[in-house]
């Protein structure tokens, strides 16, 4: 079974980070949350100076067997024919990525359909499409370590292409039902409050849906471990996603966390290896129902919110600039005394 | 007296904007804040596939009589030195707008100092600073006429070069006390909420602030005219930006409103011209305590709060990404039909 050595951020050169930020030129903690990120930044990459190469955002594709029980607004074959959509450049990740100047690869984890080659494809098909989980588990534990290792095996590679930050998003009709069955059994928090409209569902929808998982969660019992949770909720893109976001941090790279699928598959990521944590930038809280509370339990401060409910990595992508915003201060700003500029002891020696 | 003549948006296009954004691939509103966005700045271009060129960036700098009172943690001096170091392209506002591609202009619109000319510097100088306003009116009514015809010829100039998307900051020692006053006294808001810390001022400084706004507001009667308010507790810098921003509206540019003192600006300017509101994209919800109620009496909704209390124009650069965001989701993603993507009839037809 695959292992990571997530190794913690470096604290010691918190001090010299923060008398850094201090000495710009502006007042003290004016830049907000850019500031904090800039800290995180300089603590995952050890410097002073550190510098965001070569941004890659990864999307994880898969099929949901639960999709049987009428959950999504759009049926199952969306999930291929977004591939398609993705490998062709017309997807939003795709306009956002362009526009900011991020990578793209797309990862089949198991999508029911059979892809041609393609250059920007990576194709680690588990199997076409998880089992239906209302009758047992979606997939075996054997899956959930391939998954693991085939997350990982994909972030291995890009890092070793010069990239130090990376997204990830996914496509997969029927996986806000799979996250929301993961929230819950994650958390202990209701049921009903990890069950949110998904693709467009709503009224008596989403109350079948909230069914659905909870007939799932009868017939999935003894769910001792985090990786026999994923077995039986999880989806293929979910899990791999779960495997990369590890290896990103085991590979001291910053991670940009998107919207509910993808916090869930980070949330999996926690229980396995908590220290994964300090390697995190949460983008984007999303307007799927669930997200905001995930985040309050992760203790996680989202950099924005724009009501997206996408998914894709959309809200990594969006959020990149933010985060180049937040290194930039850092190494470019002038400092009081560089600009000769009165800091705060020059009013008193000359109040 | 300078007039501006604001039109109403374009709203014959509208429900052509709104079918092109539910023809995207992706659920029907899931791009949330972006599709507003995409949707106001079509309606202000009148067109399907609105275009931001040449943005600017244009930060007003000027004195206050007030620094006297011993309201700000800064001497007066620092707006001068700011004024430098923007030159120098050493502050925030540089940094961000470098990253970003915008330009900055620097305007003197009432600084204590004698500048020497300089590309990037645009001399208005009304007065060396305004008066103190805890004794009678900050300017002049005829001040504030100069100010108002000061921004509006800057912005002509800015817009005949090809620029149609315009953002707005200020530096000005005291100028937070400035803008608490004009908030109160255009909203009705008790003061004690109008009031923050500044630079960085805190308890004892917070009541004292507030302590001589509250003289000032008895030192000035018979404020009424949006005008002779922002006589008695304007800044030059704030004044222009009020001028600058009806122009920029008069001239359908998208407006970027910064944050408190921006946003004090622009509600002088709600007050001359709603119409004005159509225009305006409000980047960032300071930190500083005013501004989210202020903004909340706009009905005004940011689109990132980063915890920010800068000014400078700092909210707009950051934000500006966001902003292309909602412009090239709606000019570059596929539709349903150009993807090859199923769409909710197709569901219909398949269930």
């Amino acid at each position: 079974m695959i292992q990571f050595k997530i190794e913690p951020v470096n604290r010691f050169i918190q001090p010299q980070l923060q008398e850094k930020i201090n000495l710009k030129t502006k007042p003290l903690g004016a830049l907000g949350r850019l500031e904090e990120i800039a800290l995180q930044i300089g603590m995952i990459q050890g410097t002073l100076s550190p510098e965001l190469k070569n941004p890659y955002i990864i999307v994880f594709a898969g099929d949901h067997g639960v999709v049987e029980e009428d959950v999504s607004a759009y049926p199952q074959k969306v999930t291929f024919q977004m591939v398609y959509n993705f490998l062709r450049g017309g997807a939003a990740i795709n306009v956002f990525c362009k526009q900011n100047g991020i990578k793209i690869k797309v990862v089949d984890a198991g999508v029911k359909h059979k892809f041609e080659s393609h250059p920007d494809l990576i194709i680690l098909k588990v199997k076409e499409g998880t089992n239906n989980f209302t009758r047992g588990p979606a997939m075996s534990i054997e899956h959930v370590h391939e998954c693991l290792k085939n997350g990982a095996r994909i972030v291995d590679k890009i890092r070793k292409i010069g990239c130090n930050i990376i997204g990830f998003g996914e496509m997969g009709i029927g996986n806000t039902t799979s996250a929301s069955a993961l929230m819950h059994i994650f958390t202990g928090i209701d049921i009903q409050e990890c069950v949110g409209k998904g693709t467009g569902i709503n009224g008596d929808s989403i109350k079948h849906k909230t069914d659905i998982i909870r007939k799932a969660i009868k017939n999935n019992q003894n769910l001792d471990t985090p990786l026999k949770k994923l077995a039986a909720f999880g989806g293929f893109e979910i899990a791999q996603m779960t495997g990369a976001m590890l290896k990103a941090a085991e590979l001291k790279m910053v991670i940009m966390v998107d919207g509910f699928i993808a916090s869930t598959a980070f949330l999996a990521a926690t229980l396995i290896d908590p220290d994964i944590s300090d390697y995190a930038v949460f983008c984007h809280q999303s307007e799927e129902k669930g997200h905001k509370m995930m985040l309050e339990y992760m203790n996680a401060k989202p950099l924005i919110s724009l009501n997206m409910r996408l998914g894709e990595g959309t809200g990594c992508a969006v959020a990149y600039p933010v985060i180049q915003s937040a290194v930039v201060f850092l190494n470019e700003m002038a400092s009081f005394e560089s600009a000769g500029v009165s800091d705060k002891e020059d009013i008193l020696v000359n109040a």
